[in-house]
């Protein structure tokens, strides 16, 4: 779908407008919303499904995997996790206005922080529709406006739900401009959104490497990124095994699609003898397919070489690639060349090691002795999320709605000038 | 000057090396490094003064402002204040390690923050070598490798300067390539710094317009401006005149050349009559020409009318744009509308309009009844600073030692699984 009369600066600039009004709204108003938007969707079931079959035909038809198409469809179970999100975001705290770190200062200025909104948030992501809900839901709660630029994959889905975000903020007396959505899916509307400094103030994408790859090259405005998990569990010489391999095992099968799973399990040589030949049993149960480093395939022959690119790959798929490493410095290094800086877990009973992995391990969430699949906004209880964040400013690991504010400084004064 | 034979990403991948020993280095040895900095520095202050003589002739012969020459110089008392920096910094806490938000979820996880450094970051400044020490003390204490590009005008001091600095972290068993500089000072080398993605988290650019947006345009690491401050004060009707004359005398005057003076004057059509006649004086006196709308001219005849680029433009100097607003909204809205969203202030009695001031007006600092000159990591108790962002994500105004850190999540649990 192209919208040739689109014209997104001029959007955009709406959005800017909506959403100075969206930063001073009550609590009250901003909850009020939400709730409305959540009637929508509960009043509108059938036309949700009716646009998304739409989506879901024309993704058959383009031949998209079944992961994909599973990821598209929202069912009567989905759309009724769309309202129980609207409703978890109504009952967050409302993060503006919060003031920290006051003090005063010996002339008896009192300087301290307060949360204010960023201003616009444009997010790119791809194939989800629930991600219009998600992250509407916590943009008004934080008082930003957003500009969505969904996928072609899901554009009727996320056209009407957008279309029912701008009922309910309108029934609350907000303006509907507070949430926008890019109606053309070309990557020339990526290009054109990037650009737009004078209206947006941070770039959210949410995909593939190639996605990330293209805005970071050709955004002005400051990127937040949310990229893949290449994420890795290390089994310690000191790991109780029973441990570990409830660990591995939940970390790599319980839901192998998402960015939270494991991709490479890397196992200390001590113990590599008698762990790799049990997980073998239990992974092979599950389907899951070993590939392999050589000293991994001289304990488990037969199962394919690892290569380097395995060590970059994302599966989301049940293959794990396995490493066995001579330390946890052989482990560390590893993961910091491999990993991408999403989420890993050792599994150790030794309190040193335990430590020196979770301050050395350069990555957004650094776990002892659980599976990384915890790794999410929910789990660590931010409630919702925007996603999770793998670059180191502003935000590391989930985004929730305290890190759609932009703190600034407050000073309160008598008079004082400075000599 | 021109070093052929420079590998920019040779140099930044030893940065990088240098700074995952120094993110783990004890503060104790940190310390050591910048006392021995200090100590380097006051040994080798005729040597420092020397080659810093050929940059301020250098400058002569270019024809530089007084203001850029004064900005250049190294002299005893500025040397002096180089030592205290260091020494100041000694005496910050340090932040690498610090845990906070530690919470234990209902299955008993234990997650939490912890503050690790950066890693490396990438400034490019411009004439100050003073920059140097400033830079190096903080990323040296916070744990994180920098790569210093300086501008040509200094560049004789700043090598200097750099190799005390290497020879400081070497006398404390540091890697001397925890603070690498680039020698090469042609803007080809900030293009060639920009895309070391690979070895370079933050790029910090501080200077003018135009090297701002030269870096935002090219950049493919995450940017964090430091650019100029349209610094406004706001004199309400009911201010207290005699409070708003010695404010906006201070923040004017005191000193004109830096960022968080004021450029800007507005003032409250009801008491316009009475204030701005008053501050003509007082301004004569002190030689700040006024540059007013043509409500001002009305009241101040004879002086100059300001256009839209007056409202535009950082002066530095002693010249003061004016205009006469109808309430706190139109003063609100021009400070959003032209303001660098650096620091503004408004002066009034009314506990209203200074909180919808303080609120609405979306800058990195909002001073009631206070001097914007406060602006500033030392004034407001962090120590040094880096310098002063006006973006809005990760750090607003001063940046200091914490905003150098990056917090990952830590989760500490004892065998849990996701089911």
């Amino acid at each position: 779908m192209y919208d040739n009369s689109e014209n997104l600066s001029k959007k955009a600039g709406q959005v800017k407008l909506a959403a100075r009004e969206l930063a001073k709204a009550e609590t009250s108003r901003k909850n009020q919303a939400l709730l409305a938007i959540a009637e929508e969707i509960d009043r509108n079931r059938d036309a949700i499904k009716t646009e998304n079959s739409k989506d879901v035909a024309a993704g058959k038809e383009k031949g998209l995997s079944g992961a994909i198409i599973d990821r598209l469809t929202l069912n009567d179970k989905r759309i009724q996790g769309l309202i129980e999100v609207l409703n978890d975001v109504v009952n967050l705290k409302d993060p503006v206005g919060e003031i920290f770190n006051m003090n005063t200062l010996p002339n008896g200025l009192k300087v301290g922080q307060i949360r204010v909104p960023i201003g616009v948030i444009g997010i790119i992501f791809e194939s989800r529709p629930n991600v219009c809900i998600e992250v509407a839901a916590l943009t008004i709660k934080s008082g930003n406006g957003v500009i969505l630029r969904g996928g072609s994959d899901a554009i009727h889905s996320n056209l009407l739900l957008t279309s029912l975000i701008g009922k309910g903020l309108v029934r609350a007396g907000l303006p509907e401009d507070c949430v926008g959505i890019v109606k053309d899916t070309k990557r020339e509307s990526v290009l054109e959104l990037v650009k737009l400094k004078d209206f947006i103030d941070v770039i959210i994408p949410r995909g593939g490497l190639e996605l990330i790859r293209f805005v970071e090259e050709n955004s002005v405005i400051p990127v937040i990124r949310h990229d893949m998990g290449i994420c890795h569990t290390y089994v310690d010489e000191f790991a109780n095994l029973e441990m570990a391999s409830k660990i591995c095992y939940n970390a790599k099968v319980q839901r192998p699609g998402v960015c939270n799973a494991m991709e490479t399990l890397l196992i200390h040589s001590r113990v590599a003898g008698q762990f790799l030949p049990l997980m073998k049993e239990i992974y092979d149960k599950a389907g899951v397919i070993l590939r392999g480093c050589e000293k991994t395939r001289k304990i488990l022959p037969g199962i394919e070489i690892a290569s380097e690119i395995d060590w970059r790959t994302e599966y989301l798929d049940l293959i794990l690639s396995v490493k066995v490493v001579e330390n946890v410095d052989e482990a560390i290094d590893h993961i910091n060349n491999f990993s991408s800086h999403h989420s890993d877990a050792i599994v150790t009973d030794s309190y040193t090691q335990g430590m020196r992995f979770i301050q050395e391990v350069d990555s957004a969430a650094c776990f002892i002795n659980a599976s990384t699949r915890f790794s999410d906004g929910n789990e660590f209880g931010l409630g919702a999320e925007m996603g999770i964040s793998n670059q180191k400013l502003h935000v590391r690991g989930p985004m929730g709605l305290k890190d759609l504010m932009a703190p600034k400084y407050i000073i309160f004064g008598n008079g004082q000038v400075r000599t």
